[in-house]
């Protein structure tokens, strides 16, 4: 059985020997140890890969033992995932379509494993879409009346279909704290741009008004604070001054889209942790 | 005689047309012509790298002839400069030497086709590197009493040495209005960060903080707003969790001397056009 | 009437004041001219966008005036395209949808601006994408006994339908030699390499062999010299020793998609032109 | 006291908990760890900074009871090395500077922590910048008659000056088997070209003829096959059409001198290892 542990604590002398001294003893074999120590902050994280093919192991078990006998002692935060568990992902759009081609091309492809109990949309547009992938669509319009009851009725979605994290795929509204709250580290945003530069609703014609070369695109966990959540991913493509604002839009399409899927991969694959506002990726 | 001619004006029809008419009756071949339109602007720029083989020509008689057959009919600003003319270049430095020593090897290697009257410095440290190269060093303090005392120092020295342009080549120093007026698009500084984000004196240490995946370094005229000047250059490179905030300033300084080269050389080979503080750059 | 003029011919004096005084001398405004010498070949290269707001113009009498007014004395090969004029493209793939998801999002979007009339394929796997976007799909299997047969039905398919190009969205197949000669410089490939290298039927697992730091995809023509046919755009990422053949495969993907629309668009663009195995980018 | 373990040995059960345990019970504080599995070739790869703060701590004592008790249990290949121990490292150039430049400034600023005993060369160009950074300069030609000779000549400056790896800095000269036996994984080279493609003498005329639009550089270790070591560090840069191939050239040397001296800062910081012609690279 493949697992994939997480760990955070305060860092200490003797945490790697004594974590990897455990998945030993109880019969596990180490495929692959990430860990990484913020000094500054004195944290220290870990991703283990390890595989148990001994008949005994059980994962309560095992949570239960690691618990008491490495987690309290360490001060740990902790978690263990099973592979082959398909996180559960809602993803919100509005008009634009491009991100949400590559992630259901990705996700039919079988490259993505993810399941897709539904897609979300303030608009009617991309309903065609969702059709075409054969998935759910739900419109929830968003005006100034109604911004609670659309609230409630997208939490009362994704509690109803086990949503274990939101992707906004270019979703164009403001997620309420409310939201955010349920889904803390969460909920993954494709920005626009290369945060922190040109944060904000139209990044490109501010870039283009900068005269910059380079336009990039930022994937982030979502905040309260509007584009400041821990940055999972950004890539960046040159410009010049023969491009229009068009063309930088054009241009930009193509990264959102990449970068967006590279997070949502990361995220899928349990590389990401949080801590003080970034994330440590074990890419 | 090989010439490159800079032109912007107004757009209209029948420039181009004009432009290349007048260079063929005199005799000159077009050996590059780049050309651009910011048609927001209405602004047309063109670059011209022309070949004059005619016995009977003079610069002094082509611009009279350019001047009012051409230029004023359209309105045009321009000039024209003969290949082989090295511009003379001054070096603003302080402590840090890796841009220092990047431009001085292009410099004698004969790769940078420049004169270099001398090399200025508000500290001592890197006059040892200027005799490396046995180039003038001066060393001109500044202080909070001494401000102007210093600036006409450094006006009389650019005077003196009929400098055309200046490169900061990570000169810790605000450079003063005046100066800035008699230098307009004519001081490159180099910005160790993506502007427009991170401006200011520790970008490295924001970017670090922000918890970015990418750092940048830009390379910029200098005008009166601090790192608001129009872009020439810019550059990028990966970072992780794993880098500390000194990898990010090692890494930074590779960035930053072959952003800062690569925008000297184009100022150099008068690729650079600047309008409405942007850059056209005919690479 | 916007209309793109593409122009090559043996490198000679007056050249740009001829096409462009002729260009004025019919009403036409010059939008943008870009222009290429190749030094060592002495071919001229130029593309023109014009716009001709006058009554009087007629594609045909431009044709013919052009023709015998400038083509003619200076030795010219060239076209000109209506903008509108959206051309007809056909897409044969094979098993892998990553490319051909790609491109028909961009082309459900308005993004690319083609018609297109079929798809094709030697096998039916992908048939259902083809539904989903409503085209027709058919499916021309190969053995080695019927080659010439479904090369004879390939080129009944894409005369009956008019097309003006091809696109190789990861078509497992060689292309054969009379394919090539009915459109030469007119069949795209993607190639899931740095060409020229790892050339051949597994590349990735070549790359994989050598232990190489970054990994390559490369759209070309195609030619009848396997993988060696002009070069329009190339992309690269970066891969380490912590990726599996599987990573670089998956790596891969999204450069291949992402290197073969942006030439596929150059190609539509009318940006791109061919010379001694090699071509001119008018990006 | 800081050291740097590395270790690489048949992978299997138990290894990380091993080696960790054993730091761990010495006293020493794990501060990095990071470890890479060949899955194919089935090695374990891993590299440790640990830190022994407790007086009781010799080298010596450590190597006899790791060696003993964990290195010949797991049958590893291993070495530890203290930080503050700079490698010796000798520099053989031949004509270009730019590399050369690069290295010597970084080394007189502090930033790479070497000695350099020497620097040697089959010309005497370059004399004057060892005499600028105050190195001793060795002119040692070599031409078909003295081949022999030269080499032991190289051989004895190396072993008199302890030299504890090399560095080809555009060095264009074979290196000799009997050289790269004494220096195995120890001799660094910079090719100028993205390898594999276009290894040989002139990669750039080879990358310009075949139309590529990406050109790169390659640092690799030196073995007996020419241009086919094992890679430590590639980097890449975008060309045109409108670049010449003394255009091509100029622009690999800045991607040559950077791809180098990264190159020699990971050998440098024991972040490279060997194994089946390819590196495990520790960054």
């Amino acid at each position: 059985m493949k697992t994939t542990l997480l760990i955070h604590c305060p860092d200490q002398s003797g945490i790697i020997s004594a974590v990897t001294g455990f998945i030993h003893s109880r019969g596990g074999n180490i495929i692959y140890l990430d860990q990484h120590v913020d000094m500054q902050a004195g944290v220290f994280f870990m991703r283990l890969e390890s595989d148990f093919e001994n008949e005994g192991f059980s994962v309560p078990g095992f949570r239960e033992d690691f618990e008491r006998g490495i987690a309290v002692p360490y001060a740990m935060k902790w978690n263990i995932y099973l592979s082959g568990q398909r996180p559960r992902m809602a993803i919100f759009v509005s008009r634009y379509n491009h991100c949400l081609y590559d992630l259901l091309s990705r996700y039919h492809s079988g490259e993505l494993e993810v399941e897709i109990p539904f897609i979300l949309s303030n608009h009617d547009e991309l309903r065609g879409i969702s059709e075409q992938f054969e998935l759910p669509f739900y419109h929830v319009p968003i005006s100034v009346s109604n911004r609670e009851a659309a609230e409630n009725k997208q939490l009362a979605l994704l509690q109803a279909h086990k949503v274990d994290f939101i992707v906004l795929a270019r979703y164009m509204q403001i997620v309420t704290p409310k939201l955010i709250s349920v889904y803390p580290n969460k909920i993954i945003n494709i920005h626009h741009s290369f945060l922190p530069a040109f944060a904000g609703a139209k990044p490109y014609h501010a870039a283009f008004e900068r005269g910059v070369k380079i336009i990039g695109a930022t994937s982030h966990y979502v905040t309260e604070e509007l584009d400041a959540g821990p940055i999972i991913a950004q890539d960046v493509t040159t410009v010049s001054h023969s491009h229009t604002v068009k063309d930088f839009i054009a241009k930009g399409r193509d990264l959102e889209k990449i970068v967006l899927s590279r997070a949502v991969e990361l995220h899928v694959r349990r590389k990401t942790m949080v801590y003080n506002n970034k994330t440590v990726i074990f890419a």
